[in-house]
């Protein structure tokens, strides 16, 4: 095999297939990219057979070949040459020669024979959206997938978000126990209904290398066991998770008693100022005084104490409630709304964060308290 | 005690004293920040009794006193406050209550009666250099001053640098068994001859503060267990190191048998991406093959294999010495010359890179390697 190509380009290659080889696999030719040239485009290909990206870089093809090179060295090597043009040479050992004006390199490569290739996916059902409301939504909803720490654990589903497609709308939704996210994104066109469990995993990966903007398109594909992701030059194939998400649609409800209209931002720093107050393992809950238009804030722990006043409307009863500040911050700091509506019934039940339009609805449940 | 100030002057002022502030002391009261409004202006003190910071801060003293507050806590809540005014009022507990706008907060502060203030050095030996030179001197040595995995740690005195006035110059030099580091800077004045150990890691944390330019100066004045520095509003005291310094004179020497001039960024970019040649706790070492007007840098191992050609001036004999990637590397990150020299007799003895009035002297042991 040889092909030459600029450092730029096989370095952004790279970069991008490298979000899916595991830094640890049993099988050690996963932990390399594979190089393809058989074909008549030089394609690079990782793999951890959960999730699985290829991408195609430009270059001329001088010899057709497969080579398997270990990820994090080679990587690192590329990125350090200077900008120019790169010759990658394979010999029939797998000896690989990489020569770069005057600095020539040989690096032990492998066969690609035990390579997993990624599955090929019919695109009969898909859907296109920009690749920036695709990074919003998720980036929006991803903080709330269990790991493996969260109590709700030992479901499979819940380390995976629900992604739906109803007509002309997509939906993602996550939960771990403590709260739920969901997010409702308007589509360009009509689509046929879908609901498939992605693994959270993936979807971070991908948000990472998803970098185009509002006029850039990703297509996403459906199959049985598989997701699709196509963007650019690069298509990334994710398993599915099996088994039954959580009725999120029975969390819905438009009952109230309490509703808080406030700042974002002042609440967001109010409660960021108050987690100071925890050490690290402490469960301390902040307290929210909701007044008629007044919230006080306060928590009380064995560094000190904090009692902060936010401006409100509240148009409803006063309420005494308790949360974990965490969850509240995670929730407010992906609403883009310079003011945020809460509504909640008394201490124990969920509290809602969201919009008229439900294009975001964050359920925080709230947590028990003694009388400070 | 009470006093008002910005939150801009107090954080930046917190800031420069918690250098001083160790993680864990056995004395808990020196894991705080003291603040004293006992005199006439508030100021703030950090002390690990190695090390210790004292710093002013602008303000509106209206009860006068003294309180330790634990640095952390303390630091991270005010660097979360508003851009305001922020009331700090103590009361005969050591409960410190901090008013920020419409945010009460309460501390649970100590008496400073255990505190360990700053000792008191006589000002009759001290030196002025500008904040820049000094900070640049200290950056451009301090990387070889040895820690405690270095082979030569059992000697106390090369843990610290040796800091010399001799007229109108000074000098620092540090060295860690593999390799030297020698820093010479002419001064505006002429003063008294001085030499003193100075540790590390105070030169260290002294450097991230003097933040100041060309035009900023900084005083440094001796006392003989002392070092102390002022600049701005801020004074440190430093403990010096007892002992006797290796004697950096000896070393010097004009001999060589071949010159070596270099691109200087060309030959660390050659010599940085040959490290990734190296698996870490592998001692591998570079070879640079000194040839009439090439240099050959190559490298060999477990991973692959590098050869590079550097274009040189060789003003002597030709030459096969092997080093140390890292010890060449910190020497020529810190030189700013387009060019460097590289003076060495055989394989065996010190490589010498020295500019020709020995502003700088960097000393770097080869290693022995096996014929490649």
């Amino acid at each position: 095999m040889k092909f030459v190509c600029s450092k730029s380009d096989l370095l952004n290659g790279v970069n991008i297939v490298s979000k899916a080889v595991p830094n640890k696999s049993t099988m050690s030719v996963l932990e390399c990219i594979l190089i393809n040239t058989t074909g008549d485009v030089i394609s690079l290909t990782g793999n951890d057979t959960e999730l699985g990206i290829e991408t195609i870089i430009d270059g001329q093809i001088i010899e057709r070949g497969i080579v398997a090179l270990e990820a994090k060295g080679f990587s690192d090597f590329i990125r350090k040459l200077p900008d120019s043009d790169i010759t990658i040479e394979v010999d029939h050992n797998y000896k690989t020669y990489i020569t770069c004006g005057k600095i020539e390199t040989t690096l032990i490569g492998k066969s690609g024979d035990e390579y997993t290739y990624l599955p090929d996916i019919e695109k009969n059902n898909s859907i296109i959206l920009s690749q920036m409301s695709f990074r919003d939504i998720v980036k929006q909803t991803i903080f709330s997938v269990a790991d493996n720490t969260d109590s709700s654990s030992g479901q499979q589903t819940t380390k995976g978000e629900l992604f739906e497609v109803f007509g002309d709308s997509m939906r993602l939704s996550s939960l771990d126990g403590h709260r739920i996210s969901i997010r409702r994104l308007q589509l360009r066109d009509v689509y046929d209904a879908e609901k498939v469990i992605v693994p959270g995993k993936s979807l971070n990966e991908i948000s990472k290398i998803v970098t185009g903007g509002a006029e850039d398109d990703i297509e996403i594909s459906f199959s049985s066991n598989h997701i699709m992701f196509e963007f650019g030059k690069t298509k990334v194939v994710s398993r599915l998770i099996e088994g039954e998400f959580f009725d999120i649609d029975k969390m819905s409800s438009s009952n109230y008693d309490t509703k808080v209209t406030v700042n974002k931002k002042d609440l967001m720093n109010c409660i960021d100022r108050a987690t100071l107050f925890i050490k690290e393992g402490d469960k301390k809950p902040i307290i929210m005084n909701i007044q008629d238009s007044t919230l006080i804030v306060s928590i009380n722990s064995i560094i000190g104490s904090m009692n902060e006043e936010l401006d409100i409307e509240n148009s409803g009863k006063e309420l005494v409630i308790a949360f974990n500040p965490k969850f509240l911050l995670d929730a407010l700091r992906v609403i883009d709304d310079e003011y945020v509506d809460l509504y909640m019934i008394n201490a124990k039940a969920p509290c809602f964060i969201k919009n008229e339009t439900e294009s975001y609805i964050y359920v925080v449940l709230p947590v028990n308290f003694n009388a400070v």
